[in-house]
């Protein structure tokens, strides 16, 4: 089950490899400002982490509720706080999110599984 | 073709079984509710299963597409009528749908072929 | 208080007009289809209404929303209908839709002070 | 300036009364789910108050953001923090949740100016 | 009629300001970028302003059409090209679209009237 | 690689046959609609797919963005083009467009390989 953490990331890291070769400023500043954004501020990396989490599963991108799963793993936010965060983006974002859930429930799984 | 159809229900049933059994209040509360909204009222069921379709389209939301379409199929609203509603949430929508339209007459394709 | 039901009326057909004095082919014919589309088809016209008033609820276009109330409240649909349309395009949409709700009722209110 | 947040308010609790003496279960139900998802859980409510308004912001929500706003300004949840919370938003939604940004921020004035 | 005009930007340039001045790293960044982005590139000054004209429209945000309404106009492009980048925000973005479609035509009207 | 390419376009050609034999009037408009709006008009053809592209980005449909990135290819819109172009979809539209920009990318790729 941990291919599905292994390839995922092996992807992202591949196509954002291509992506920043190509040398488009502002797209590059975007990825720049990405990293940035999550770090240690007035807030700490936690509460940012459940904070992006949240953005991508009202807006419902696979791709980035993935991410913020992976990171908030490594930064040791448990099981039942992610799953809270999750349950506040769905009553906002509306059932539509529930499939969404389901697979950030199969991708934590997978996290878990990996470790 | 039917295994479209099976696959999708066993994926979703297997993973609302891991995700209801973390109780998770909120979330048991939004299933709950997502049961009893479709149930007979002042609308009967076909109408609301219609509702529930063009929600989920014009949200472009492919999972629960297929849940009502599967659900509308049951209840024995025909292609034709689906497809009326498929086209109402086209034009809202705008054609950023129409690739979802695309795969919900696979799906319809394969609830039919199901049976 | 029925103001607000005319001023949106004389505001949405004075613009209407200029834009397609503008003779812009494309934007001509989605204004066609608008017509066509909710037309007695396999699905009357009350059904239509309500699909167009829930695709318009969950994408949270308040003018849209306004339209398909008129045109529910001059089709006969009752207020409990459209509500219980509504709350459908609410749990579907997620809390984000309230708002939204909220300004839908002050409308239908403008709609039966108007009569 | 604080009459913004007054006519929010009054206009907010005028209109939720009306909805909720419709006695539509749906709806009803789903106001609680609103109450209760943001009280102390796992995540602490100031949290929880910015996983809403930065969902809020994503969705480009006013009314939504003005809520939990006022929310987080009662919790004691700094304008420091409402903004970092507020620019991963801006950041994860792209430029147009600016607008957005640009009336939290006065909304936020007037909580200030109020108090 | 070009009070629309007037007031947008002034509430745009105070806001901003204000926003500016909280020294939000990521915020700025943003602003930066939301300047740099627009000009001359590969691609035309004129061709980048309708990119962005468009991608507000689909997203229904009537603040960011307004100003690339207004950058349009500055840069001479016409009121027929700019409504025929429209229609294909209408057609890709639907129906739902037109409302903002009417108020981007009254501002265009606006901005005629002021110069 | 160039499967891709093929896949799509062939998933594509079977499914829209199939949508237009069932003769919605709606949906067979739309279709039509969308093949009239990105021909020759005051703005030509290159700047149009841009637009359509830029739509499809910030509104994050994989299968519309597939779909504009041939046409451009085929239309000799070069890679820097494209990319300076989806720069602004992703600033305006945030950083959940990147999974799609990823995507946008591989693909592209898969059109090079393809001829």
């Amino acid at each position: 089950m941990s291919n599905q953490v292994e390839e995922f990331n092996a992807y992202r890291a591949k196509m954002n490899e291509k992506i920043l070769a190509d040398n488009n400023k502002v797209i590059k500043r975007i990825f720049n400002l990405d990293t940035n954004a999550y770090m240690e501020g007035t807030l700490d990396v936690k509460t940012k982490e459940l904070l992006g989490l949240v953005a991508s599963a009202v807006l419902r991108c696979d791709d980035c509720i993935k991410y913020h799963l992976e990171t908030s793993y490594k930064e040791g936010i448990s099981k039942e706080q992610v799953m809270e965060a999750l349950s506040i983006a769905t009553l906002v974002g509306g059932t539509i999110v529930i499939p969404h859930l389901r697979r950030a429930y199969e991708f934590w799984e997978a996290l878990e599984a990996e470790s």
